[in-house]
């Protein structure tokens, strides 16, 4: 594939595997796109699923997938810990390769004004690419969730940016987004001091006056009798992973811990490690195309 | 592809670009194989062609490649600056993914052994494919060139491992080989001395009581006023990259001098970038297939 988005839909059911692997079929039966990965949550009754292709593909994957949500999930039975809004509850475009974000999000406004027209679902667009100020934020585009989603729409200034006004009981709502991938990076310390970690995440986190695509965290590692610094980069092309990795380390001395090590937790963007090493290398003008593996898959 | 052979073959055509077509359309005719680049130099009269593929395709390009370098290379005719002793001179196969390093050098004997008996060249195994004592080293295999070959031939200690005793006038002799995949990699210095950089490049390399897979050798940037230690890595699995750059930081540390930076040129197998992100990282437990891009073309 010349062109890469990675598309992550969140759909609320995470109980009945028959329905959530007929909803997973869809992804399975649409051309241009390859199934990555898909896992539920009995607890959250919430599945994601996570899928790759092209800009025709990943299009026709994601309406589709939420028609058939729309078809087997009825959200007036739904219960579950997770904050949910709808049958289909996010549908989040995610530039790879070959794409630019605008692009993305562009791609985004057409499937939500898809599910909204032929679908009859209120849809709230979010993130890069919320159209109305304040639907930047999910948690705060989805408040009040599933259970106040009727008596939201009533509201002007709730208006979808697609679909109906009135409520869809069956369905909810959608939120359609368009982000930059996201990486879990844990960095592990030489201490079981978790106040140390817990000050360590704080000072590094965009909110704590640090890092600005750096959401963070102290955890516990019990079985290792370790802390972390457990992490999640929103955004490696503004705040690269090695930029955080040594400002830990650079905040840990004055604790006298060390680093212990760091944990990447599943997948990651090529261009992420690239980016990480040519700091760490001082590597001058390397390009992916000189990356072997890189070169086997062009249309040539 | 889930399994990737490359093969760069070089043969003894560096001025006719008609002939160096026609014998690179061989590989792009190919099925399971992908031509990834071709250069010609016409001092040297050589040129090198690089693709990959399949065992089954890798097998059958090469073969077909060196069967029509026989039909319109005519080594009676050939000069030029670069050591050579056959009109296809050297055909190396280089282990990248789901083939052992023993799975390539049984390929190269295959290989070897069809040019041999159909295509009437004597043919000498070297690297890790060597049959023979002191057969490994390629220029040791090539001494005396084509020149030489007739009077070399009729030494039984030269008896080509494949192929005729007798001397092939038209088309001399083939190395088929097996190694490990190189990788071109230049560390800067901040000095315009040479001979600092020379110094350097003696203590990194195997031969200079250095790392063992590392041919180093200082070089002048005229252009930038800087020197470089300018190395081949010919195996990253045993020396890493990163090991190459921290020992040039301490060696350059007795001249007050600091690096300015490296340089990968060309292609560069994932695996090395990885291993050496790994360590500068301190990476726990990191699988190649937590790459999103790595999961892109398996066939599931």
């Amino acid at each position: 594939m010349e062109q890469i988005i990675q598309c992550v839909p969140n759909v609320s059911e995470g109980r009945d595997s028959k329905v959530v692997e007929k909803i997973v079929d869809v992804v399975r039966q649409t051309p241009e796109v390859k199934l990555l990965d898909y896992s539920s949550d009995a607890d959250h009754n919430r599945s994601v699923i996570t899928f790759v292709g092209t800009e025709k593909g990943v299009e026709q994957a994601s309406f589709a997938l939420c028609q058939k949500a729309a078809e087997l999930i009825d959200m007036t039975k739904h219960s579950g810990e997770h904050p949910r809004m709808g049958a289909t509850d996010v549908i989040p475009f995610i530039p790879i390769k070959g794409i630019t974000m605008d692009e993305c999000v562009e791609l985004a406004l057409r499937v939500g004004e898809k599910i909204g027209s032929e679908l009859k679902i209120p849809v709230y667009m979010y993130e890069n690419a919320a159209q109305v100020t304040g639907r930047k934020n999910l948690a705060r585009v989805r408040r009040g969730q599933y259970e106040g989603l009727e008596k939201r729409l009533q509201d002007p200034a709730h208006k979808p940016d697609f679909g109906p006004v009135e409520f869809n009981a069956q369905s909810g709502a959608t939120a359609v987004g368009a982000r930059p991938p996201l990486v879990a990076f844990n960095v592990n310390l030489n201490t079981d001091n978790l106040d140390i970690a817990n000050a360590i995440a704080r000072n590094v986190r965009h909110a704590g006056g640090g890092l600005k695509a750096v959401k963070a965290m102290g955890v516990m590692l019990e079985d290792r009798g370790i802390v972390q610094v457990s992490m999640n980069m929103v955004n490696f092309e503004e705040t690269p992973l090695y930029r955080a990795v040594e400002l830990i380390r650079a905040e840990a001395k004055r604790y006298g811990v060390s680093l212990a090590g760091t944990e990447i937790i599943g997948l990651v963007p090529q261009a992420a490690l690239l980016g990480t090493l040519e700091y760490y290398l001082g590597l001058e003008d390397f390009k992916p195309e000189q990356v072997l593996e890189n070169r086997l898959h062009g249309d040539e």
